[in-house]
């Protein structure tokens, strides 16, 4: 494979509008200049902590051996939550400790650093802007070969949420959505497997809101459109779709909503 | 000229605050760690095909040979329409054979490939994000100098689509808004040779809605404030516009209404 | 430091759903294909030429020596506004001459050519798009290395706007906001040095719209949830916030509202 230069991709809440992108971006190239700088998402829902952490899942390991993610929701700027750098599986992490890496630290294992080493910050510091003046020079120098274990100091847990998990038995499951997607598909925390487990081979209705759905597509395409269905998409997860519409605003249903699925008998 | 790395453009409707457009780029770096990642717009309306080949055909020629053009736009996914790479003039593209190539390859020789060689996707393929699985992959490997002629096999014709033409004779020109941009401008089917050939030298009114423009301006600047107007835009074809106005909100116009150029006699 | 490819940066009211901000890129990577593009914002608002100078003040000189940023706000394309280079710190700048600059050349010497050899401009201008015709091609040529002196011609005085001073005096400080970032954070044009020099040590009350803040915080996460302090903010000057809430909408405060420090006696 072609060698390429060091990769930092982005994930924030910062929207697009304002200085604080550009001024991580200049920060990072100021430090390393041969690095590859890659926008994942700077339109996280305002400190919404898990919103980060389920798009950090779904596209992190993808990435080639070494990138470096810079990860800033970060609500609880200048209080006690920890700056932190860790290395998980071939990738590494730089943001607060406020759960961002729940959903990639829980069955992973990983190493954690405190960021407590200010040789690697910026030398002015402000209360309120520790992606620029702290993740955004670590980062840049991860990316630069700096070894993590000279960043800071061993952390041994993380702060990590979990989801609900859902309740299956025989009789059916009941899960939840736990993201809605730019095209309002309610992506629930119900697996392939635990769908197949319980509903495999069987007849089964599936009630959100006050929609209910009586079978499970293959794909968006084969739904008529206007219609719901639920398929399991590209994160294996069960969602919820209308087919060329947006099932959220359709449904009138929201984050944390109930989904439930009935083995019929 | 400097020798720069490959370059990959990225056009989709997926939006900025989900994983999908991090998915495609990590499987890309996965695949050439030596590419250039470049963003050419995420805020495609969802599924809106047109959009996208209009943007492609303001922009992508402007590239340097050898770029390759991902573009995801893709409602029909999992579904039997077919994944595809083109190579129109010195420019790559790859996506579903949806229209989104309809206004590039209309006037232009070009080569297209049913993509069906696995060898070039991922392994673990959905049925809901080729994107990740297929168009990503594929386009990493074109980048690295895989001949087109691997990726699939020889497609005779693509999906194309027509924006309806212009009806035009002496007495005037009846176009369309095809396009509503960022600003509100709104971009007719009516293309400055057209206008040139009915219209040159002679006092025209354009009708659009309810509003009655009584001339054509040069540029925007030369607008009063706030007066909506015509002229003929960057993309070569006749806007209807508002100096520092919002013209598809203040004239009440919509994509898809007609725009008439009347010849005063 | 590693020495990296040439950078230009790109800041824009474009919006991400048109070609605009491609077709910008296209020429670019046309002209210098070993250029690194990094994106700024193309959500600056449409036509808000201060809105882009602080994102410039706040952000432009955190990049590294050379870097050509490339800043096209441009409601005057086409009129007699000159299409500039200018030459700040170690930093380039190419744009419209109409305000663009007014918060980084206010305080810095520098360097300013219009440009008018059109042998560094595409073939083919626009009266429209100067970003896509003069600017881009012109921020392309500097990044490969011509110098600023060829592009055009010295330039003594760049346009530049003021934001109103605030007024202080022993009794208080009387300030406006001046930008609302994508939090709902209210910004002022009350520095860190004047609220000192005014209020140090001293008790104060602040008020903005109809809402009183009795003290300053020291950072978000210290002011209980939903309520509403004031901070100074990582530009260095004082923001009126609320923790874990949209300050602009909780308090009904727009962008020109007076903010208003009294010292108690």
């Amino acid at each position: 494979m072609a060698e390429g230069p060091q990769t930092i991709t982005l994930t924030t809440d910062f929207g697009n509008s304002d200085q604080y992108v550009s001024a991580m971006k200049g920060v990072i190239l100021g430090i390393n200049a041969g690095a590859r700088l890659v926008d994942v998402s700077h339109e996280i829902p305002p400190q919404d902590v898990m919103a980060a952490a389920w798009v950090l899942k779904n596209s992190a390991f993808l990435y080639p051996p070494d990138t470096v993610h810079l990860v800033v929701v970060d609500p609880g700027v200048g209080t006690t939550r920890k700056p932190v750098a860790v290395h998980i599986g071939e990738q590494f992490f730089v943001g607060p400790d406020n759960g961002l890496f729940s959903l990639i630290a829980d069955d992973r294992p990983y190493q954690a650093y405190e960021l407590n080493n200010e040789e690697y910050w910026r030398v002015k510091l402000s209360n309120t802007f520790h992606g620029r003046d702290i993740f955004a020079p670590v980062a840049a120098h991860l990316s630069r070969g700096v070894p993590i274990n000279k960043v800071g100091s061993r952390l041994d847990e993380l702060v990590t949420y979990h989801w609900a998990l859902p309740i299956a038995d025989e009789e059916g499951i009941q899960g939840w959505v736990v993201h809605i997607d730019h095209y309002g598909n309610l992506i629930t925390n119900i697996s392939e497997e635990l769908v197949h487990s319980v509903a495999s081979g069987q007849k089964i209705k599936i009630y959100t809101g006050s929609t209910i759905i009586k079978e499970m597509s293959n794909t968006f395409g084969n739904v008529a459109e206007g219609e719901a269905s639920a398929i399991i998409g590209s994160s294996g997860m069960l969602e919820v779709i209308v087919n060329k519409g947006n099932a959220a605003k359709l449904l009138s249903v929201e984050k944390g909503a109930p989904v439930t699925i009935l083995v019929q008998k």
